[in-house]
């Protein structure tokens, strides 16, 4: 096999959700088609080049400050605090959430070396203090490393009066409840509501 | 959504095997490892210059001539014609074979306006007059397009006195019966031998 080819192979197997068949396809697919090629190199290049955290919520943005926080209509009053900019994307596509948001960059996760001061925590509490927000949303992954970054962050934000919840943990809708697992059905069951 | 991520995600999605989902996780993982995509960025790069097409047999080559057509060792009374550049790696895979190969770019396909005069199957004739090939084997798929095409090359080879032989078609290895379609199974019978 080709240098090259073998090259481009290794990096695209070392994508998320890509497999050595897939690479392979793809990989082909682009030599086939040089035009369309160019024009991924140059939308990766400008993505690089343009898209950087935006200094209030650490979402990618092109511009100063990213559409999210420069929005007049939304709600300045909640944020919701997800683990990455991929969140806001998810949070985002029901259409059903107002407020801004504040990306964490991770969570906490000592194993992997990453330390409360490793997230934007300190600019969470900064706005908290600077802007007038009264509910505070956790919503990073109910994982063990997403339930005990949401503990930290409750203890931290807590001394200072707002509101904080967490986001409903329990049965995804349209799942079945036999094939749901221990740990989801506890949570079902403790986060219960009047019907 | 940023203009640059939306860009982004529109050309991997366009890319085979890769949807919508994907194309997210891969475009977030890309924006917060960018030295990852600088490497990627410069692996394509790489790729397009330097890969071109072998003018013997027409695989993908950094050189010349492709690895194979200019590996001594291989057995060059035998051709194995195949659609893709792909093709000849999986074929490679097996280990089993030891000619040489002939990438048609293709298939006769009129609906998509693929024409015999669009394949290499002019520069396939001059080899066999020129190179001592004794048999051909037509790996071409074996959908209609693939037939049709085998069909249209052992026309084509014919008058030239060289053997053309077409690979098996049959029941996949490991598979079943009873779930294979009608046309396997016809193709599997006609195609029996001596135990």
């Amino acid at each position: 096999m080709n240098d090259a080819i073998n090259h481009l192979l290794q990096i695209l197997t070392s994508l998320p959700g890509i497999g050595r068949k897939s690479a392979q396809r793809i990989v082909f697919h682009l030599l086939k088609n040089p035009q369309q090629t160019q024009i991924l190199i140059a939308s990766l290049t400008n993505a690089l080049t343009r898209i950087h955290f935006c200094p209030v919520c650490f979402n990618f943005t092109e511009n100063e400050l990213c559409s999210i926080c420069t929005d007049k209509k939304r709600d300045r009053s909640t944020v919701c605090v997800v683990e990455e900019p991929a969140d806001v994307l998810v949070v985002e596509q029901t259409g059903q959430y107002r407020g801004t948001y504040h990306v964490l960059g991770g969570v906490i996760s000592p194993l992997n070396d990453i330390h409360p001061e490793n997230l934007h925590l300190q600019e969470l509490v900064s706005r908290i203090s600077r802007e007038k927000i009264t509910e505070v949303i956790i919503a990073t992954n109910p994982t063990v490393e997403g339930e005990a970054t949401a503990v930290y962050i409750y203890t931290l934000l807590k001394p200072l009066g707002t509101r904080v919840t967490r986001i409903a943990r329990g049965l995804p809708v349209g799942s079945d409840l036999e094939l749901a697992d221990k740990e989801t059905i506890q949570r079902a069951l403790e986060g219960r509501r009047e019907m």
